[in-house]
């Protein structure tokens, strides 16, 4: 095949700005030895003061120990949360009773090191499903990782959750009255449902415990639910927000509310484009726009079967205007439509004006082959299929699926 | 990555035996001229009596324009067909109204031809969707086509419905009575649900409509609609069945029907077996078993959810017995289960007693990893979830996701 040559990676726009400081956090990135390659695998973000503690996790049936420790945590402990420890290389899943002791076992190693109790520990884990965490590498690894805390080192922590993420992921911005940093992992198991990924977003904003959890909601909502990868939900998928309250700056459901949802947003919605733009071999990143259709519900779901086609992603991989495709991937989503009042337009943000209407009323216009080239011939695309029904849409990014992602998945554990 | 090599092709395991011919039935090949390659792109199947026909299609909203006519077919003119004619290289899909004249043309064409009447004609098309049908081509190369129609021309008219299938597909059983005699095409867009590809299967048996048609449903339940390559259901899926009766065979609901169904099922999963070992950079086969299931839907629902994950395909194809990824894909299916009375067993059918058990209990047992490592060196590979819930079980095909089907799926337009 002839792959149209791109010549600056997608991931190479990944520029991770500025992670700011948040008042009273301070994080570490460490090399535990989980991994043989020696890589950063061990994680730790504290606060000097008790958190406020919000999370979303994976929808999947199978369930990390992590995972349900993080969900009881938040069931009893959710306003008094001191710290995270995350360890990468490793994802304590089908792990067991042995793997539940484990994950407790790390939240106690942290809780002694940082002088509060095992209740105030958040745990995350990545990596290979199925073995046992190396708990004498944890063991001796968390208390010397415990001695590095420092207030300006986000990007090593970053660096330390990735597994096959290219690059370190982090969004900071200073806002009125208070900082929020977050920082995430992805790049396969991404697919667009609750809680899609790690990633844990640190405020220094004043907030209620039930108020952050329902703007989490909302920011997930429309950021990483919205993401797809390759339509795998992973077992160890988490969204946590830790809020100190350290700034002083209190945010009520009446005062500072919606634009703390607003920003909570923005951050998420970088967080997760970042993430597709390193999805598992990914080479262009892929915006799907349903319109016009009866509710918002019926919108996503087909911009989510759209997103997770092999035939329409090895399309877009091609670089191959191949609409068909598109038409055949909404058609199998199990939403009614008539096919006589679909449209099509493609259109690519790096090109002003390049927005081609490929379908009108179920059938091709008249559009110029060359016209549709030069827009699959970017980066970043943009498609918008109109179900001419109703008023409802719904976006959903995604990545194209290359051979770089078969050979990504084809010996991970190798 | 290093992928295992395998010496012969799964593809060489298609092993397309004696296609009989079927009474009263003749069919031919021929190259009209629609593909630019010279390929053969056009096949008719003709017989000399009024055909009891029966059809399962699509259940994709977006249906090719052959489709609608086939299923007006089916509820008008059941019990009087005489031909199927069918072109390979352009779907006739998504092309409006004037995509509905065309398929009426070529049944009128062909129709001609015969002589018969229009609506005593089916109409197959596959291939490119989005683009009208070159009717000159088909005007010109019908009556041609005509000429030659033959009683033992099967596996030609086989090789004529191919698009990127590397084999032709053919299953013929003379039984106790009567002779089925079937054809099929694949093999991307393939996905367990309502007909999933083209299969045209023949009959001299003489069975009412309505028998024949509930044998269908039943025989295409446990094989064509237990297939997955891709988990795209195309615009243009469609498996009919031709019953002329001139075998004087009679089959009545308490007089060899059940028998007859046992025939059809066997012949429809010998065809869907063969879509899947062509299927788009095939390098493995793999049988998904979901056991101890509440009900046979919920263990369906699994398996293909197991069957169309990108990073379980991925694993088949690196020849990576990473289990992880079949305990996640089983998680996110959306049916309820407990992870901790999982059970998983891997096997493979050119080893005897190669059965292995990876999974109890929802923790991995100590299973030797090279034992496992042989089993996936296989082409051929069983897996066996068990939910420990209830009884109910489901068995879904599959095969692996290659840098084959990549590059298959990024150029097929150019």
């Amino acid at each position: 095949m002839t792959v149209k040559p791109i010549e600056s990676s997608l991931q190479d726009k990944i520029n991770l700005d500025k992670l700011h400081p948040v008042k009273g956090f301070t994080t570490v990135g460490f090399s535990a030895g989980i991994r043989k390659s020696g890589r950063p695998d061990l994680a730790i973000i504290a606060s000097a003061y008790d958190c406020k503690y919000a999370g979303v996790f994976t929808t999947n049936q199978v369930k990390a120990a992590p995972v349900l420790l993080n969900i009881e945590r938040l069931q009893n402990h959710a306003g008094r949360i001191r710290a995270v420890v995350i360890n990468s290389g490793n994802a304590n899943a089908c792990t067991g009773p042995q793997g539940m002791k484990n994950a407790q076992k790390m939240a106690e190693i942290t809780a002694q090191e940082l002088g509060c109790h095992a209740e105030q520990i958040l745990v995350l884990s990545t990596g290979v499903i199925g073995v046992q965490l190396p708990m004498d590498i944890l063991e001796a690894g968390i208390p010397q990782a415990v001695t590095q805390l420092h207030a300006d080192h986000w990007v090593e922590t970053a660096r330390a959750i990735m597994t096959t993420d290219t690059r370190p992921k982090g969004v900071s911005h200073v806002y009125d009255g208070y900082t929020i940093t977050g920082i995430a992992k992805g790049s396969g198991m991404i697919s667009p449902n609750m809680a899609t990924m790690l990633a844990i977003i640190t405020t220094d904003a004043a907030i209620s415990q039930s108020l952050l959890q329902s703007a989490l909601y909302r920011a997930t909502n429309v950021s990483f639910n919205r993401i797809s990868v390759d339509g795998d939900t992973s077992t160890n998928d988490s969204v946590l927000v830790l809020a100190n309250g350290s700034s002083n700056t209190v945010i009520e459901k009446d005062q500072g509310y919606d634009t703390f949802v607003q920003h909570l947003t923005e951050v998420c919605t970088k967080l997760a484009h970042m993430i597709v733009r390193d999805g598992e071999g990914a080479t262009r990143f892929i915006t799907i726009n349903v319109t016009g259709a009866a509710d918002e519900r019926s919108a996503q779901t087909i911009a989510n079967t759209i997103a997770n086609s092999p035939l329409v992603k090895t399309a877009f991989y091609g670089g191959d205007a191949n609409w068909g495709r598109i038409m055949m991937a909404a058609g199998r989503a199990g939403i009614h439509f008539d096919q006589s009042r679909l449209s099509l337009w493609f259109a690519a943000s790096e090109l002003p004006q390049s927005k081609l209407q490929i379908v009108a009323q179920g059938v091709p216009t008249n559009y110029r082959e060359e016209d549709a080239a030069a827009i699959f011939a970017q980066q970043e695309i943009t498609v918008q299929l109109d179900l001419g029904i109703g008023k409802a849409e719904s976006t959903v990014w995604t990545c194209d699926l290359s051979h770089a992602y078969v050979s990504i998945n084809g010996d991970y554990r190798t």
